[in-house]
């Protein structure tokens, strides 16, 4: 058996998430099926980890393993015309024995785009919100989550993880267009629903109902129930994965 | 009365284009109507140009009247609230007596975007063609438009205007993103169909099945049946209309 990483793209508006569910359709299921059929054999697909409905990934990595010999470019563009218009496979790369696409990542990075105009492209794809936001003050807030290592208070709860510890690495707002801001947010890892928090809080500071203190305080309180709303799905992308550059062959 | 020319931005997916149509929603008509429920008055708004089903607006720009005193950006806003999310007011400027959104236009600029790869956040507003155009000597061609006058060529048949002649000041491909490419077109005024049937034939040309002498060949017929098929309406977006700075007042 060799195993393969994955790079993947989709718009996630049509699922319900990565993850395969009981009820309704997934990235994950969509493309085990898609490769399943092609390689002729029921094949597993393991994701660097599972975004929640509706939100899209720029670059997702996902792993799988198969015995038979084919040229990865060759699967690749099988696998697009298989594939709905809204997921697509940019590159399958062999990697090493063992290498896996969740284990393996040394960091995620999530992009999550504001608009604060009316804009009929963005619509499906940035959180629209009401003209005002202080994008400054909400950087300044931003910069404290380096600071700290728990974040309790950004998690959903009753989640089965073992620990809510994360080394934010990137955090900050830019300027994209005439009325787009995008926050961008690294980490080694991130919990679940942890972006979409970070974001809506980080909007209560933007809107003067939280100050960088407060913020701080926030994080420090361990307390879910001391931040501020999620923001909406559809502002979210996964944009990146990384790993060590020794996990690829050939 | 007051004339006032406003800016739009709009998605084309879902309407059969920017005119009134007896069958179907038009632009024009959901801009109209919503103007005239807020002004109290039926008001008629005239675009800069018209854009085919299916075609997008960065910016369009629409002239209207009204007796009513009222602050633009109250309007404006009150606008967006009332349209469709895929239409979108960006502003609202007063113009001087018998400024004619069409007339007055010194300019127009379409962009054709186009994906050489499958991407899921362009499935809806770019044409994805086989990978290995040659933009290049698309480019090469490209230049030639601004060489000549009479663009019957690349003209829908059996229409009322009187001259096929338009001075094309850019036209240009332009790599946006790995696997995007965007041909941008300026000129005084556009034919109908134009820039999807230049789009087209250009395509041809980085196909390998017409050379840059080719294409002179096809502006220099003046026949509408040497020119290669339109490209789809989803890639083309009208993203400037210029004027004289002296048309707006206050």
């Amino acid at each position: 058996m060799q195993r393969y990483f994955m790079e993947l793209s989709y718009d996630g508006r049509g699922y319900h998430g990565w993850q395969v569910q009981p009820n309704g359709a997934s990235v994950q299921g969509c493309v085990a099926g898609a490769l399943s059929l092609l390689l002729r054999a029921e094949t597993e697909v393991v994701g660097a980890g599972r975004t929640d409905a509706g939100v899209h990934a720029a670059r997702m990595v996902a792993h799988f393993d198969s015995g038979e010999a084919f040229d990865p470019a060759w699967l690749a563009a099988k696998l697009n015309r298989l594939l709905p218009p809204d997921i697509a496979v940019q590159g399958i790369r062999r990697v090493r024995e063992g290498a896996h696409a969740r284990f393996d990542a040394l960091s995620r990075t999530y992009q999550y785009h504001v608009a604060t105009a009316k804009q009929p492209f963005l619509r499906d794809r940035a959180w629209r919100v009401a003209p005002g936001l202080d994008f400054g003050r909400m950087n300044e807030a931003a910069a404290l989550l380096r600071e700290y290592a728990d974040f309790t208070s950004f998690s959903k709860l009753h989640t089965d993880v073992k620990t809510n510890n994360c080394r934010v690495t990137q955090a900050e707002w830019a300027q994209e267009g005439e009325a787009e801001w995008v926050f961008t947010i690294r980490a080694d890892r991130f919990l679940r629903n942890m972006v979409r928090a970070v974001v809506g809080t980080l909007a209560d500071v933007g809107r003067g109902r939280l100050d960088a203190d407060g913020f701080r305080a926030v994080i420090e309180a361990k307390d879910r129930c001391r931040a501020g709303s999620s923001a909406p799905a559809h502002g979210l992308f996964l944009v990146d994965v990384e790993y060590p550059a020794d996990i690829y062959i050939g």
